[in-house]
């Protein structure tokens, strides 16, 4: 049900003719209320598109009445005349719903540097008015989709309220965040203040920590907006456990649906003195090309892993790295342990385990393998 | 001519039977003085294989008699019999040359993780020093391939003195240094203190700034021997000049025979308001597994090019930076530019501008595409 599971949203999803394929490429998701209290978290690429700029703007007051989203253009690296263009969907969205321009998000993916054929939007803003309805997430969610797949929803039902949502990414998806749109939403009574908090607290341990290929959009952004149409003021906690486990769902569906993946590796890393110390590990790892082509080739290379450590200033020394692939220890004491024949590398699913030895802290990140697909798919045409 | 272009040094290259193939496989390189001045640089990966410990240790003095290479295996991440075996080499090596142990430098390339086969390995070292001659650099730069598919060596003769040398590297190739293995060998007469400084300034513009695959190696090594056998002191600038023309030779011949390479990429940042910017721009680049797909498919996608800037702290203006390819301004003012069409992709050498217009400082990083034969030759085995 994704943006509409929680009760005081419609969405729509329509075909306004961005993507010359004819593919759904603009969304609409609207908050009936009763509030209209909202969250957001942006791409920290200094290059921002300029949906990315508008939003930000607009989101300063803790409050959204709807969002506009379209695939099939990003309206990045667009100039002034892109400025334009994102604000003229901001108040085209508000002309058809009776708000204010000021109260409505806009959010773009697709090619960088290509301005959006506005006719086409604005006449796609209207259709998509029309066709709202609090059955419309699922249609919303198709239409945000670029290489994707799969459309990708995710939803937590808690005493009351709900908290559902929508993702699109396939690639560019890199920290800080991860290229990515998502807009959640909540029937609870959250203000906007517990909104930002829940918010960044579960993407920091959630999309900020899938790193698919190292590469950081200019469209990032994350909306979290809350109708409160439960009547329902949610304890602090366990709002913010529900938003992380929809992050933590879309953002591994993010994982799983990556350009030409086909081996989604989850990264452990423990004994870390500090937080900061597992995550800088995990990252190296996480961006090391030559270890994901081995893992691709199911090839349990644990000297790349080692040689990824060795480029991060985390605490450790490297006589006492110990790595697991898939459970079993193939590097001990920063040498070869158990014989890597013993690594069962042919499932989807590979867990990548790096034990520094140094302290109590932990981090976990997501990636995937590098493949001839990948290259294939981000050479073979414009995206 | 390699390492023996320059007078005073023997240089061989056998096979010793480390690698299954029955290719060379192992080299030496001997200085026969008059002096035995030395310098090295070394990788900055954390995680430092046993014979870049060794020879690091060893050049503390200045002085290096010879260097003993293998490839078919790093000798890294072997623990403490690792680190007898690298000293093994330098004891079995001074004891054919006459020499002391703590003046033989060791290099090793190849599988990290798995001990050296030490029987042939110090067989390998009588039969190499019974093979050493004046015309030996060839052979020596072919025993230490490892995926490189040709051998790599470069020379340049000044008044009355020559720099030469051999470079091994073809994956792994970044940053501090790129993931290689290179001797550079002088008979003019220069002291320790000036092979140190002219091989540092040479190494941070060339060697360092090369990044294949953005993965850092754990046995890089780039060493410096003079002989002194020209009797003359050469001017330091000429001589600086000179080391510098060697490096860049080798480093280019690096990126274009890098792993499954199918384009050598230049990037040239101009206009950046410090050294330092100018670099970090040009890394952030080169690192970008989007647009070194994009470039392999020949698609000017510069918005790749701007949002790797965007993830930099360089100063500049999202709304201000000029990006071009071979020579076409196809971004304007952080937009688009001249049409895209007009860029001919289509040649093996590419060259990128980017113009960050906010000072007078640049900054040249060489790179190439990543394509699928890259991750073949990474994921169908090991290396």
């Amino acid at each position: 049900m994704s943006v509409t599971a929680a009760r005081g949203f419609l969405a729509s999803g329509i075909s306004a003719g961005i993507k010359d394929s004819g593919a759904p490429d603009l969304a609409l998701v609207v908050n009936r209320g009763p509030s209209c209290a909202a969250a957001g978290v942006f791409t920290a690429n200094r290059v921002q598109a300029a949906p990315v700029r508008w939003s930000r703007r607009v989101l300063a007051g803790g409050q959204l009445a709807a969002v506009v989203l379209n695939s099939g253009g990003a309206n990045a690296c667009t100039g002034p005349a892109g400025e334009r263009d994102a604000q003229a969907m901001a108040a085209r969205t508000a002309r058809a719903l009776g708000v204010r321009a000021e109260e409505v998000a806009v959010c773009s993916t697709g090619l960088i540097g290509v301005p959006l054929p506005m006719d086409r939007v604005t006449a796609g803003i209207d259709t998509a008015a029309g066709a709202l309805s609090a059955e419309g997430g699922e249609a919303a969610a198709r239409a945000v989709k670029t290489t994707d797949s799969v459309h990708k929803t995710a939803q937590v039902t808690e005493q009351g309220w709900t908290v559902g949502g929508m993702a699109k990414g396939a690639g560019m998806l890199a920290p800080g965040l991860a290229t990515m749109l998502v807009v959640l939403t909540t029937d609870a009574a959250a203000d906007a203040a517990l909104l930002d908090t829940a918010l960044r607290a579960a993407v920091r341990t959630t999309f900020d920590r899938v790193d698919s290929d190292g590469c950081m959009s200019t469209n990032d952004t994350v909306l979290l907006l809350s109708s409160a149409a439960s009547g329902l003021v949610p304890e602090a906690a366990a709002f913010t456990e529900a938003v992380h486990t929809v992050c933590l769902d879309l953002a591994r569906q993010l994982v799983a649906d990556a350009e030409g993946a086909s081996k989604e590796i989850e990264i452990r890393v423990l004994g870390a003195a500090g937080e900061a110390d597992a995550e800088e590990v995990g990252r190296a790892i996480s961006r090391n090309n030559l270890l994901k082509c081995a893992l691709h080739g199911e090839d349990p290379n644990w000297g790349r892993v080692l040689s990824a450590i060795g480029t991060t200033s985390a605490r450790f020394d490297p006589d006492r790295l110990d790595v697991a692939i898939n459970g079993v220890w193939v590097c001990r004491d920063g040498m070869a342990g158990e014989p890597r024949e013993k690594a069962d590398l042919t499932p989807r699913h590979l867990t990548l385990t790096v034990d520094l030895r140094t302290g109590e802290d932990s981090a976990v990140l997501w990636t995937n393998d590098l493949t001839a697909d990948y290259v294939h798919e981000n050479s073979a045409y414009s995206s």
